[in-house]
């Protein structure tokens, strides 16, 4: 009977699908039970030996290598019991068209369990990765599970969106910009038409704040988006379906040193620890636009634009030179400049040039003779 | 000469205003220079035995002590010079109608002086407190002197902005909400129309998040904004303007812990760091709704929705009871009922009730009951 009405709540074809597979999860393991046996989920391993680099996706991938987890086993129990009452819970949401922070599903699973002083769950370091375990075990998006991360990042450009029902022009938006919401999945979030050529995404918001005062998307026809830092996953996610739906190629500006090489390349093949979602998160195609260690000199800048690195930058920069997906010998070269440069440059140094140097100079002569690395 | 033409690129009578007060504090240098005497600037003292508490403005206010920087002085020129450097950039940006970070600002100025290997600005840590001199020695906020610091917090509901030119419907910003500028002043932010009766202000963005998914502001009709944690410059003086422009009660729902109760208290009467801000950041009639200490009872709630407190909580609040404008008995009260619980509390705790409690009975009792502080 459940399994008949577990889809009820559901409004679109995702959500009866999440619903199937959590649906499916709890009657495989009642199966078990009721024919006597010892339920156990499989689940695909997140370690590090079982992420490896795919040559031909250029993403970073997890392998196939499952780790089981019984419910007659002293080590698993507390797990199992874990994972189902989070799946249960999502499964509310699904059901009540809500969706809540993973801060918050803590909150909603915690509880002492009856005749007993055990808690279900001590601290959301310990929920945190049963809802981890859950995305891979039925594979869907902690999204499609109704759950969100804290949301960052902001976006304007010629660009108009359909959000919850409401019509957004992103060209419009003043100096503020539009938050790009935690979850940006095709149920909510709908591209209703554009005029972009490219989506330009910058690691810093006083960059992108400099770009939109000098309304350089406007002039250039580009979807302007910072992810304020390294990206959360719903500005990964956005960047990915604006490139993927709307075919725009993308570009990328970041500091000039090995963490802004890292934000670059998170965004371009995913990351270890999320190697999972890499499909749904990852955009191969990006570009890196900068800051290049070679624009030192190519932009005849000075040492005011520059700051010493520090021995954890280079051994940063060294551990960057060891990932696979940087061993191109033109990836070699840019890290290696760095280190041999002996200095960083953040994208702000370019105002040491003029306040606009960055809009009229810097990134048009980028973008015009094509330099940048993918 | 250079009087005459120093409020040329301005466009408002603000600009205006601030380039003529820079100018002066030039001109006047120059008079004592051409006379033969040693020029000095006279800055209000940034100094905690300058800041008092306004008991009949209910803010927290610089006093008149004031230090003097003198030219000819050896431990002073160099500051002496590097005002003067940071206001004649602030002059340029105004002229040129931009506007730049703080750490923008720090690149802008930093150079070699000519003949030596002196650097007019070493790091950040030495250009900021001279832009907190200026500010105060020619009593301009860093927002009128171009200037913002990185913006935080978002804001929907039934209110029609103009930022920049564009009109903006805040009614209709989907799950993303609009970004809360880095500087709210009346050139380039302003309030069209609205239909709201109050303001909402959130500590938390997953809070803010089930409020906007609820469209609490919708059937409340309020203007809701998150403020991200402790709130930046641009989300300050975008409440105080909502506020008093549109004469709105504004309420404030923070974490039921010491760190909270300050988050109200900077939005309510400024902070010591920023004392000489408050009239322009300061909203004393703002209301603090909750989470107070006795909402445990009052709304039931379950060990499960509190955290132990620290040693850390415990201190700070007794430094927030020595606190002269937590004085008053109630506030005495708010604050030991922390103490004597032994535990914190999270508005996301209020999840553990049930997922829309917060919407449908937590805020709505609340306001009905007139159930909060000010």
């Amino acid at each position: 009977m459940a399994a008949k009405k577990s889809t009820a709540g559901a409004k679109s074809d995702k959500d009866k699908k999440t619903l199937t597979k959590i649906e499916r999860l709890a009657s495989a393991a009642l199966k078990t039970v009721n024919g006597g046996g010892n339920p156990a989920l499989e689940i695909r391993a997140r370690t590090l030996s079982n992420v490896s680099f795919n040559e031909k996706k250029r993403i970073i991938e997890l392998g196939d290598k499952t780790q089981s987890r019984e419910f007659f086993n002293i080590a698993m129990a507390r797990k199992f019991m874990q994972t189902f009452l989070i799946a249960s819970k999502c499964k509310e949401l699904i059901q009540g068209q809500k969706t809540i922070s993973i801060r918050q599903m803590y909150y909603v699973s915690k509880h002492t369990l009856p005749g007993s002083t055990e808690n279900t769950f001590e601290d959301q370091n310990e929920s945190d990765p049963i809802i981890e375990d859950l995305e891979v075990g039925i594979d869907a998006l902690r999204e499609e599970l109704h759950l969100f991360a804290n949301k960052r990042g902001l976006v304007v450009g010629p660009l108009v969106v359909n959000d919850a029902g409401d019509e957004i022009d992103l060209a419009r938006m003043g100096r503020g910009g539009w938050g790009i919401p935690s979850i940006c999945e095709e149920d909510n979030l709908k591209f209703v038409r554009h005029k972009a050529e490219f989506v330009l995404s910058v690691e810093k918001q006083a960059v992108w704040h400099r770009l939109v005062e000098d309304r350089f998307w406007d002039k250039y026809k580009c979807i302007l988006m910072t992810t304020e830092g390294q990206s959360a996953r719903g500005a990964r996610r956005f960047l990915q379906r604006v490139a993927t739906e709307l075919k725009l190629p993308v570009y990328v500006l970041v500091d000039n040193d090995p963490w802004g090489l890292y934000i670059y390349s998170v965004l371009k093949q995913g990351s270890i620890n999320l190697a999972y979602e890499s499909m749904r998160m990852a955009v191969p195609h990006v570009r890196f636009l900068g800051m290049s260690a070679f624009d030192y000199k190519k932009f005849d800048l000075k040492p005011n634009a520059t700051i010493k690195l520090t021995k954890e930058d280079i051994a940063r920069a060294e551990q960057m030179k060891a990932y696979p997906w940087f061993k191109e010998k033109k990836w070699q070269r840019e890290i290696q400049a760095i280190v041999d440069n002996g200095f960083k440059m953040e994208v702000d140094a370019l105002l040491t040039k003029n306040i606009s140097f960055i809009t009229e100079q810097y990134i048009p002569k980028k973008l015009r003779d094509k330099d940048f690395l993918q």
